[in-house]
């Protein structure tokens, strides 16, 4: 079963660093009213191969616009990512979009690169125009030596609502060198999968063709940002963004290419997981691990399913083994599930089973609460249809999160 | 537009009745350990005609099938309804289905009716087994004196973790008499729409045959239990009963059948926003009006989104104009809906214009937040893409909602 293993909850490493031949800089423009990091720039000093995958709701904010632009115009020499939060940028009509290619200019000018080979993010409350004084000065700010330089930094002024920074890094063997893969992802509300769920930007300094790169996101984002949900809610900007400087020297061809794929799916689903764990008002992270599917697209559709029931997460929150709301979820999940044939554990080893094909089997009570205590609570469908698996993760659904949300723009 | 008044949120009304040639009774039998009503029964002296609108779960009851074989085997002739609050009798297995037929033929029994003349109800925690000799006894005592009579009383024995009674009741003339409708509903959590949503026990003294009386409450269904969403989680029980005595002596036949469905609707139309707005935690109901849609599917699907989302429900909760999550939430509905074309207004009288097409319009925010403080709270989304429409309810989201949800079987 595809499962990555779950990130401790502790703060990420200090040492994170992006990919080799990658500089990033941060600064706080005033976007966000809390004085908080809301700019920041990831760049190379030479042309990188570039690739993007976009949310699907149908309202797309103007970044999201311009950077489809930029990878048809040139996704081969792609030299970095500007972004913001504090302002999403969405549901701004002609002026937001103007507003967007205007902050790729800016961008572009500070590098010495053309402004086609730029992208933008932007995160924060919908429906309002982007200051672009105060982008023009941040970007500004961005060039000067006030600017902050730790990745960290510039993964903190990505961070909306978000309590902690998402990283992650990795580097492995591949083709006779090393490869270094590296990115800070935010997301914390408004997290569904099915789609590009959140903004993320990863480096890499392998060297990979964008038609390459395009084909190994893809598949990464499919098995990591799109088996995630906090609240079932799409964003009009989820976007995931991936760079490759080629630095190492390293070029991934058609026989390193599964390996590539397989450490990037393991640092998009680093990234998700910790997506998930950071939910709003969220105390844990939850992996549901669903086997015995007749595909795994019917395998990952039930687990969506449980994912996003709010009564299953809550139950969890209360450590409640309230296993009927489990049951319950994947019945109606769409897929032709067969009560009959279920079989249900919690804990990483099946520690406790909770139904038997069909039917619940007698459990102790406190020891199945204290499973879905631990972080990440664990639980396990086998659904008796054949032999694709998927794991979804979530987080529980606490008093928290209605306090945050009830509230956000106000 | 096909939209039904809303009700107050008052107590509903103490003379509250069911259809003339209905009795009933209620009683305590031990399923709730709370010692309230959990045991109730509506029947009729004379064969009933009967239809049924069931759960579409993969995962169904034990009363679920038993009521099918019910309809299956005896639809012109319906003595009644046994139902139970308490436990649900859901993944109960092959014991479950033998309990739920052995209450039917308790119920039977005590009105002096064959075992296939009634239908069953069970609602409350699932993959419990029903303690069958509480419910004997509960049967034997709802035989008796000791039994209460109101149908006020019948209503309370239905409820879980409802705050109030659901109750409808209307008269109106029809093919020279007057027919007499009313039924209640149980409903809080796992409410969804696209199904039968809840447990509702309906009747009329209308003479209506067996196929004209289901196609009748399926139409009314549609438009009624079907449009409403507490936390779009469906359950395994959800069942909508509409039994018709005929003894009111007017028979609906081909030109009064429309006027039957329309009062119909209205009444499961008025128990479907009562459910609404007793939401688990729910401290209002909201209405979403969607016009301008390419069809009534549409509508209702783009209704739906909003109605799920739990970041449009915190913030009508929060009394937060945050119209942006209401826009995304109708981008992702699966819809094909043109941002560029919407336009969204609140209140009863489209009071406040949030958006034009597709662009956010200045608005009055005091004003705009004291709309979404009004029960109910009025959302009115245009489309622009043709002509159909579609209402649906559903309730704001409090953290309540959590506490109530986090330690249900415990």
């Amino acid at each position: 079963m595809p499962i990555s293993p779950s990130q401790s909850p502790e703060t990420p490493p200090l040492a994170f660093a992006l990919a080799s031949g990658f500089h990033c800089a941060a600064t706080a423009c005033g976007l966000k009213p809390s004085g908080r990091l809301d700019l920041g720039l990831v760049w190379s000093d030479t042309p990188c191969s570039a690739a993007g995958v976009f949310t699907t709701n149908r309202v797309q904010a103007a970044p999201v616009h311009v950077c489809r632009e930029t990878l048809a115009a040139a996704a081969s020499r792609v030299r970095g990512v500007l972004y913001n939060s504090g302002c999403a940028n969405a549901v701004t009509g002609e002026r937001g979009l103007a507003d967007a290619r205007r902050m790729r200019e800016l961008g572009a000018a500070a590098i010495g690169a053309k402004p086609d080979e730029l992208l933008v993010l932007s995160t924060g409350v919908i429906g309002k125009f982007l200051d672009m004084e105060k982008v023009a000065r941040g970007v500004d700010a961005l060039r000067s030596d006030a600017a902050l330089r730790t990745a960290g930094d510039a993964a903190r002024a990505i961070m909306t609502t978000d309590t902690r920074a998402k990283l992650s890094s990795t580097s492995f063997p591949l083709g006779g060198g090393t490869v270094h893969v590296a990115g800070f992802a935010k997301g914390a509300g408004m997290i569904h999968p099915n789609m590009a769920t959140m903004l993320s930007v990863i480096t890499t300094d392998a060297r990979v063709d964008a038609p390459r790169l395009d084909r190994c996101l893809r598949a990464a984002v499919e098995r990591s940002f799109n088996r995630i949900s906090v609240d079932g809610d799409m964003s009009t900007n989820d976007t995931v963004l991936l760079l490759a400087s080629g630095a190492s020297g390293v070029t991934v061809d058609d026989a390193s290419e599964p390996a590539f794929t397989g450490v990037l799916t393991g640092t998009c689903a680093m990234l998700a997981q910790q997506i998930a764990r950071d939910g709003e008002g969220a105390t844990r992270l939850v992996e549901l691990r669903i086997t015995g599917g007749a595909s795994e697209r019917q395998a990952h559709r039930v687990g969506d399913a449980i994912a996003c029931s709010p009564l299953v997460k809550t139950a969890i929150h209360g450590n409640d083994p309230n296993w009927g709301r489990i049951l319950a979820a994947a019945g109606y999940s769409g897929e032709a599930i067969e009560p009959e044939r279920v079989r249900l554990w919690f804990g990483a080893h099946d520690d406790v089973q909770l139904l038997e094909r069909g039917l619940p089997v007698a459990f102790d009570a406190a020891r199945a609460s204290g499973l879905l205590k631990q972080d990440p609570a664990i639980v396990h469908i086998e659904l008796g249809l054949g032999g694709a698996s998927a794991v979804v993760w979530t987080c529980d659904f606490s008093a928290e999160y209605v306090r945050i949300n009830a509230d956000y723009t106000t």
